[in-house]
Formats: structure tokens, sequence, C-alpha cells
């Protein structure tokens, strides 16, 4: 993407007619208190907590239902360290900074880079036929609920209070949500489904 | 109380040994986003959501298995102005600069004031025989917490994102918890029990 937002309205309408926004899910963890990393970025108070093995709490079916991956630049950093690149879905990296050439040669062509708003990274991703976009990362999560992008959130709470750390809302706005559903498991996890209604 | 917290120590020992603490329970009903109240102090947020009539969800119960209530100034003077006095068992006003004479005067003998600190409140409660206090108030509740004082938390949360407000957890410090009991409701709540472990 290259153009401002004038840019991106009129490409919309030169495609003939406004496309509807794909939805927006949230699939993330935070402590008891609400935050998604300590202070540092850290998440090892997360995942060093006791789990069965092979419960993914739910991820792997989240994972199975959406097209598309959109995350920050610090999320990105992070998952690029991995041995493996763990995603199966198109990614888009949203960052002012970030170059496609920038990318790792093994990603070309799996991750895309955009320095546009939400709106229009979703327009674009419309535009290529997704329909549910997982939206990934604190800040992110934030700024697209902020502009009232988000359809669902599935939130993981775990048993730790941690203190001090990165928040997962910030200055969101106010908005309405719907209980879909709710769950819990003997390791001590809750997870909750939400719709956001406005 | 008058003296400091050398005195309270005398105090203890003098009765002939180390009294131990009261259990301290929290039951609290927070937005998604961790708020207890908007930024002006107001809960209608909370209150206007529609409830099914009759349903307490729980608090009934947990005020039953309290002997003690504590809770700040700012809480006490929200509930002070209420037409009813709600509170069968006896209150405890941690505040330093409100004074006993400054109670209206049908709540004498139903509530003190306490310039202590939190553990000298508790010990205070636990030489009168409490064995369960209900602690209440967003800052009340986070320096107990800080002090690792707090037994059990009841957490409830409504589907409301509210953007700002009065959060409930500040700088609490890091605590493993146990999860206890989770629940929620066809209106959209959730509530959890958990035991914090240390």
């Amino acid at each position: 993407m290259t153009g401002g937002a004038g840019d991106c309205s009129l490409q919309s309408v030169s495609r003939g007619g406004v496309m509807p926004l794909p939805e927006v899910h949230v699939f993330i963890a935070t402590s008891l208190d609400g935050f998604i990393a300590d202070p540092e970025g850290g998440i090892e108070w997360l995942t060093g907590l006791p789990v069965p093995e092979g419960e993914d709490h739910g991820y792997g079916a989240f994972m199975a239902g959406v097209d598309a991956l959109v995350m920050g630049a610090g999320t990105f950093r992070t998952v690029a360290g991995f041995a493996e690149w763990p995603y199966v879905v198109p990614v888009t990296v949203m960052s002012r900074h970030l170059r496609a050439g920038d990318l790792p040669e093994g990603l070309r062509g799996r991750v895309a880079v955009s320095g546009a708003t939400p709106v229009h990274v979703l327009e674009a991703l419309a535009a290529g036929g997704a329909r549910r976009v997982y939206v990934d990362g604190g800040r992110l999560v934030s700024s697209f609920l902020r502009e009232g992008l988000v359809t669902r959130l599935v939130l993981t709470r775990v048993p730790v209070l941690l203190g001090a750390g990165r928040p997962l809302f910030v200055d969101v706005g106010r908005h309405a949500l719907r209980l879909v559903e709710a769950r819990h498991w003997a390791h001590g996890f809750v997870q909750e489904t939400w719709a956001v209604l406005r």
C-alpha cells in the first residue's frame, strides 16, 4: 500500500462499491490483572505455567477458522526468532518502519508489510478475499478496538497476578459486549468469547 | 488505635502471643478492561446493566460468610449516602483523615474509623474475634494484595469495555493464584473465585 487514506477510499470505489470489511478476531491471554507481557516484554510467567500436554485452549480450532493474520512489528520480531515460522495463513505486519526488503528471505511471499491504518489494512485483506482476520499483539488489539473494528475477543486469563507489565487494553473506548461462551480448565485457566456489539 | 507499628506489635505480645490474622475476602465487579469505576468514580455503566430480578451473583451468600467489613473513605462516603445503611456486620473505615466524631450519629457503634496500616487493622479485628474479613474498594484491595494479606478474590466481570476509569489492580505485586470456582450467567456476567497462594 502506498497511498494515503484518500487514495485507498478511491481504490475501494473504483473496485465497484464498498466491500464489507472482514471480521476481526482476537485470541489472547492475560494475567488476572490484564497484562500480556511483563515490563520487559517477557512472557515466561505465562509460558512457564503447568498445562496438560496437548492442551491448546482452543487455539488450533481458532486458527483453523481465520484466513489472515495481522500483527505488530514487536510480535513479528518475536515470532520471526522462532525456529520455525508457525503460521499457515498469510501474515500482514503493520509497521511504519519495517520494509518488505527487511524480511528474512524465507518469509517473503508469506509475510506482507503495511504502513496503512487498521481500516485500510482490512480493506486490502478484504480485496484479497479474507473474511476472518486474526489480529494479534497488545497495541494492535487496542487500536483495532478503539476504531470499532473488532468482532470477537477470545480472552484467556491465567492464574497469576503480575503487578506490572504491558496491558492488553489501553484506551480502547467504551463498548458493549455479549458473552458468547465461557469455559475454564482444572489447571486454572479461564476463557471467555465476547462479541463486540458497538 | 492510637499507637504506631511498634506499639501495636507490643500489644500483640502483651495479649500473650501472635494471633492469626483473619482471612481477607474480596468481592468486586469490574469492566472487562479491569475498571471498578469510570474516571469520575461513577458506576452507572455497571448498575445500569440488565440483570434478572433477584440475581445477586452470590453477594448475599458471600456476605453471610464474613464477620467484618473494611472499606476506604471513598467507598464509605458513597455508602453513607444511601437511604439505609446496608451492612449488618461491623464496618471499619480505613482513613487517616476521617475521625470517629465525623460519623453520622446513626452509624456510631456500627462503624469504626482506623488510621492504622492494613496488617494492624486486621490484628485489631482478630482481637475482636473476626475470622473472615471482607475488604472493599479499589485502592484498599490493591494495598491488601500488595502486602500479601488477601486470601480470596471473587471477581465478577461484566460485558462492558469502559476504556478509561479507576482500575481494580494497581501495583499489586506478583502472586500465584488457584482457581477455586468459575461461573457465568446468561446476561453476560462471568465470575471467578481465586485463592491467592503467595
